[in-house]
């Protein structure tokens, strides 16, 4: 397979229509992509249409997309069967339950009824491909596409080979999701929780050690990084922001800090798991800055925030 | 003292003028205040006046301040001695060296010559105020006001208090920080490296780690943050964030995600310092993104970058 040629033409599948898999959707057909949504349950899938319409209507209203929303929505199509997804597809996003036992049982009806040439990338979050897609005849051709939710909004996207993975496979979804606009990390080897998620783990590890010892609460923390190291983080990464932030660049500052980061690092070797009682004080602690009343509204704001951070970034100069 | 009663008549002192206490000077001037500078090396301190004449203008070509730069500039005036620079003001801000004994001894000269009610904050970025602001009659009065460089564009702020703080000390500097726009972030006990190196050191840990380990290159972790997780820690922090991404909040994501978080936390237990070795493996993957001559041009993108982040944020609604 020749990377340089992605045929934009051929139609994608997204099979899983939940929130995760409706969103590749949008993804795909804001990129001028046809793409058929499967579900296993069809409530899901139809479901999942209307759904598209709302969001694309908000990303049009925020200037994130020139063309009308209904002509995008109008090439979301539902398949009524897995087959009548995959037949012809060039790509299939995977977005069902992340449960082994089901993505692995989906792999083989793929297997089952898809052609030679077909590239399946999985929204797997943490269980690594080879734990459920090797030793079928589409095993080279499956690799983990984990997303951000949304990722019609957060470009990032994770690829992970299994240890079956072709390196073709690799290119292949590398310059199809360039060219749908996302932005492609490659995890080299399979790892639990992949970088994102560890990254994140990292980050909460602390801030939870921290509530627990009654270092901060949890709205301090949250100021620190919102207010502090996230402005950083939202356009450059950490090396990035190392490297210019010290004379002599990265290794001059891993010399200054390094010391003071393995001395903070020794102090956290075996702080166990979040236990009932800490899970209890960080909820409690969470909601006196927001009743459960009132998560879904947050979680509209949120979502208006993300598209007034993508409209910035577009504005953004070159990197 | 009362913390309803913040005097901005009275002027401050920044002593160790270096940039984090210019970047100081100009977040002081800029909220009206008059501004003694002071460093030991007198052409520190007289440089640090047209360095931030020149920050001036470009916050106020952002639109960041509506003055006229030369106005605010005008309010920051060279002191010559440090007993010049504290007679009669309301707030210290100590940036000198990092190193206690520098610390320890910039203290006990202003205890020598201060009054009874000043107080002084120190920009110490890990070194604990109990290691050299203890036992000397200004005790009660210090405490650690950590800032982010510069503290004039990212606004949060860590409180610090020693064992011998007050009470009234942490809550004028509460006050205080606030009254100038500063998002103030309460350290309740003494901890290395406070909150904001202590998550950093987190996420750092594991970054090294994994392009150590071959997992993945420094880039593709910096995309990872840039293009992913920074984008929700640019406007909320890693708590809200979490409490938003289960339907039942944080409590129900804890319990979804605490055992793989526990799994990937004791992966990293026992990972030793950055070697010389490892050190030069990052240098060198840095470098192949950015030369080290092309670092100081891309420092001056990065605080265009972070300006235009300041005015995005000043933009927008209510959190």
């Amino acid at each position: 397979m020749n990377q340089s040629k992605i045929d934009m033409s051929k139609p994608v599948a997204v099979v899983g229509a939940g929130l995760v898999g409706a969103g590749w959707a949008i993804a795909f057909a804001r990129a001028g992509l046809s793409v058929r949504v499967y579900d296993a349950n069809a409530r899901v899938a139809s479901e999942a249409i209307p759904w598209a319409g709302e969001q694309l209507s908000a990303l049009y209203r925020h200037g994130l997309i020139a063309e009308p929303p209904e002509n995008v929505k109008a090439r979301l199509v539902i398949a009524h069967s897995l087959e009548e997804a995959i037949e012809g597809a060039a790509y299939v996003q995977e977005s069902v339950l992340e449960r082994v036992e089901i993505k692995r049982k989906l792999m083989t009806d793929i297997d089952a009824v898809s052609d030679a040439n077909i590239i399946i990338g999985s929204s797997s979050s943490g269980i690594q491909a080879s734990m459920f897609a090797n030793d079928l005849s589409i095993s080279p051709r499956v690799l983990i596409a984990h997303p951000v939710n949304p990722p019609y909004l957060v470009p990032v996207v994770e690829l992970v080979p299994s240890t079956q993975t072709s390196q073709e496979t690799i290119q292949f979804a590398d310059t199809f999701m360039q060219a749908i606009g996302q932005s492609v990390v490659h995890v080299r080897k399979e790892i639990e929780g992949f970088v994102l998620n560890r990254l994140q783990a990292a980050l909460l590890r602390e801030a939870w050690a921290l509530q627990r010892d009654g270092i901060a609460t949890c709205e301090d923390i949250d100021k620190t990084v919102r207010d502090g190291l996230g402005w950083r983080w939202s356009f450059m990464g950490p090396f990035e922001t190392i490297d210019l932030n010290a004379p002599g660049g990265v290794a001059d500052y891993a010399n200054r800090l390094g010391p003071l980061y393995h001395s903070i690092a020794r102090s956290r070797v075996d702080d166990g798991p979040w236990d009932t009682e800490l899970i209890g004080r960080v909820e409690q602690d969470r909601r006196q800055h927001l009743s459960a009343a009132d998560l879904g509204r947050r979680r509209e704001w949120r979502d208006e925030r993300l598209m007034e951070f993508a409209v910035e970034r577009s504005k953004a100069g070159p990197r």
